[in-house]
């Protein structure tokens, strides 16, 4: 498979990524883009999208960003991230970029930074700095 | 309205947390919990329930665990939070406990706490630390 | 007083950032630089720069780059900051590169991040993602 | 060695601790306390103990109590770190506390709090979290 295949195949066994009506719209060698649009299934209290719809892109978006990069048989895991939230989200489509920084043996660390589309507004709605894990087929399977 | 009947009330109108099948299960001063229960619509690729759901129940309850201890007329918007993936989110039901760890005039810091429940087991699946900042009447609208 | 000498006044009275021997090389609007000589008073177990000299360099060109955009009456105070360190801290000097990417009214969030100069290789050591809060002439004294 | 050898052993070995005038106060499993005192060496702008030295502090808490449960060849790595400043480091005295929150195999999960003493007072003034990273004698020397 080549790494848009391993990207796509992960993504579709994604339970809340469907449910959140995300897209993968890019993959390449260390950067992959998930889209979402407005719904109002996906708000928080004040209508616009909400912070763990975001993160959910966002941690997408950069864990598969790790997975171009790391050897076939390897899975990815999320170690940590952390999300600073720059303005509210509202807009019509919101777009998570993930960007590998290093990649590592074990670790690769990402940045995602997630715009808000609103008419011809383009929007820096959130930004994240996440850690990624190497799971190789040794079968270790430990989340820290 | 009580503390507890503005958690409420402003729960009830974030999309999101409807459609993750979220719901508060506790309100005191500074301390708020959010249940969730497994749902294959909310799941990542390994089958576990998702980063992003976990992430959204945490943010709710330390969000409003910070609105409890603010004055009435306020709103709480999420500034930043960080989440530690600790272990697999595997189990039947997730609880998120959101605690202050400090209130301030402007900002409280939050703690929370996701356990997962699997049969008679119980387990820490998550950490989070976050920055919530109090939006007066003044009619600030800044997220950052 | 222009932002830099501002900014130039206010590092004079640090007392850490002259044990560490760091020195401010560039002040523009919403950039500082931050620089540091390797010295063996400044290292880790392992002989390389400690992270917690990168991290006061960081936190310092960080918190300048926001107080460049504020008003002049303000003072700058750190709210909280994440540091991921991506590859050993060897090298003979240090630049510590702080930009702000979201300027608000209360809070202002930048981006840090640390290169390593070893002969003539340049090496990205450590990222920062750093909130900031100005303190008014009111006279708040509150730190979160 | 026992534990408490390798922490202090290693300790001993760090420039920047002796710089500050650290000192470790407990060691136990899990758990490193370390003291640092008051000085006008290890100020910021405001007077206060600078966030720079109280991270240092804390950074080496957390690692060296995630060492207390590593193998005994295995040396130990901060990945990354967040903190929270909650009230400005005033104080004589100020005690990192470096607790383990979860050991994994190659990654270990801590949390620190940061407390200051002025005179009869006790504050709690900083909290980390923070993911640390055992090396074994297989040589890696990744920090990412």
């Amino acid at each position: 498979m080549t790494p848009e295949e391993r990207v796509r195949a992960s993504f579709a066994r994604q339970g809340l990524l469907a449910t959140l009506g995300a897209r993968v719209t890019r993959v390449a060698a260390g950067k992959v883009d998930v889209e979402l649009a407005f719904d109002e299934r996906l708000t928080q209290q004040h209508g616009y999208l909400h912070a763990g719809a975001l993160t959910a892109a966002l941690d997408s978006a950069c864990g598969y960003a790790a997975l171009t990069l790391m050897p076939e048989e390897t899975a990815v895991l999320s170690v940590e991230f952390k999300v600073n939230l720059l303005a509210p989200a509202a807009g019509e489509r919101f777009l998570a970029r993930g960007r590998v920084v290093r990649a590592g043996r074990t670790l690769t660390v990402c940045r995602g930074d997630a715009v808000a589309f609103a008419g011809d507004e383009e929007r820096h709605v959130a930004t994240m700095i996440a850690t990624m894990m190497a799971l190789g087929s040794r079968g270790g399977r430990e989340a820290g």
